[in-house]
């Protein structure tokens, strides 16, 4: 299952009155950054959540239980978003273990939460085995094709707003670096950039398809998927650099996105540009490169780092 | 002594190559955000001390004792930075009681930090002996034409970047309104906002010219210049609408520019946005407005609010 660019046209068509054209940011001469992170609901997931129910509803009527998904992170607080945003019913599942302050935040937005199991892949079980029962429309964190079109609309947008060699993007479950794949259609490159405690791509791309890898370090919380999703490795195998990036390297650039450019990140929203500044990625002399800024869910206080 | 476009013009072809084109964030489908907030040193200010060193240097050598400043806030950080940009030596006077750690920023930008006077006019006062003994440019917070046209540069930029009717921009001693009054020249209105509690140029407007007032309140740090300058009031007297905006409207926006933008702002960046928030001006149907978030010098710890 691939998602290729009339994927992402449909869905930049679909979800134009709902999401926000985010801001670019000229770094410096051939480097921008696209500030996704400014996005509805704090990161580019509110872009698939809305193309996921917005092309539901095109072939028939949304079901009465509405939308499900399980997620405690940015995922989640798209879905609830969204769901609010087009009126329909959301329900939320996430481990026991959620902090409060992320269920509290997703009530706040008129989601019904559910807390159920010790760990992420129990409560996803959980809400699928609901979803069963009530018919609830299924929006996954990444693999579904409807959900990597709509990330791919920040791509999209990008080659709306500026010109550039090679885009820099964040890689966890893959439904943002799928749909950028799809968007950009080789008239850039792709360089998937993944932290080396959760490389889904990258052991991926080794074993010749998804495998199960461990997750851990500072972008758990939102790229930790322990697999890359089979759309995700569908679209891009063959179409994109994969590097990995340390913890400290993550670190070091959402540190600078605060102190020269006082562009708030979390950890995962900074990865990406934590390739180019530790050298992960050396563009060559001359090489314009955009930088997907993709998520700001984060603890302020813990910018400046 | 007043500010004109030609004077912005000029000021923008000298700094272009040294400041940033700040993003727009289309906030609604009538409300545009100009983060200048992204801008080096965290402010606008930086585009007035470029300017202002760039146009000293274009009409003799610069002296040998290089630019000085009285200011432990936004304007020390810019002109600090400028100076370092261009090679220039720069001493920056602060009152004794600056923070630790606004001395250590000015530090680490290169610049000689000398600490004296209670409060900060001691420090200016002891700025401009020292300027006059070494013959160092002195670099004003705001009262300079060339401080206020490079200020104004940042309207400048919006007017290519976005249609808009109106413009609103926060005053402290005047040298951004003043340059965003030059630049629009007519083409849309200028709402200029002010804390209740730092009242400069709605004072001076009253009186027929500028009037020492009273400085406290939430964003005093940044617009706590106790009355407008001449440059500012100059240009902006009969040209603006001048409207005030209350702490609690401040703190009000500067925590949504957070939570639904994830756009940092110290409150003097929020302040233009409170007027609209809060109602202190209410904008005509189908009205476009602009808003300048103009800087983000703020412990980000305080930003969710």
């Amino acid at each position: 299952m691939t998602v290729v660019r009339q994927d992402v046209d449909r869905a930049a068509g679909r979800i134009a009155p709902h999401v926000r054209r985010t801001p670019l940011l000229q770094a410096e001469s051939h480097l921008v950054l696209k500030l996704e992170s400014t996005q509805h609901s704090g990161s580019f997931k509110a872009r698939g959540a809305f193309n996921r129910i917005l092309a539901a509803g095109e072939t028939a009527a949304l079901p009465a239980a509405g939308v499900i998904a399980a997620s405690g992170g940015n995922h989640g607080l798209a879905v609830a978003y969204a769901a609010r945003a087009l009126g329909v019913r959301a329900e939320i599942f996430v481990p026991e273990v959620s902090a409060p302050v992320k269920v509290e935040g997703l009530r706040l937005l008129g989601a019904h939460v559910t807390q159920v199991g010790a760990i992420y892949s129990e409560a996803y079980e959980a809400s699928r085995k609901r979803a069963a029962e009530t018919g609830a429309l299924e929006i996954h964190a990444y693999d579904q094709p409807d959900v990597a079109a709509g990330a791919g609309t920040v791509a999209a947008e990008l080659l709306e707003q500026a010109e550039f060699d090679t885009v820099l993007v964040a890689v966890g479950g893959g439904g943002l670096v799928a749909g950028v794949v799809a968007a950009v259609d080789g008239r850039a490159g792709v360089v998937a950039v993944e932290p080396e405690r959760i490389p889904t791509l990258h052991a991926a791309l080794e074993a010749g398809g998804p495998v199960r890898v461990d997750v851990s370090g500072v972008a758990a919380d939102a790229l930790g998927a322990s697999r890359i999703g089979q759309v995700a490795f569908d679209t891009v195998a063959a179409r994109v650099s994969s590097v990995l990036v340390s913890d400290d390297a993550i670190v070091e650039a959402r540190r600078a996105l605060w102190r020269e450019f006082r562009v708030a990140a979390e950890y995962a929203g900074a990865a990406a540009l934590a390739a180019l500044r530790s050298g992960a990625y050396v563009p060559a002399a001359g090489e314009r490169v955009a930088v997907i800024v993709c998520g700001a869910n984060t603890d302020p206080a813990t910018l400046a780092g």
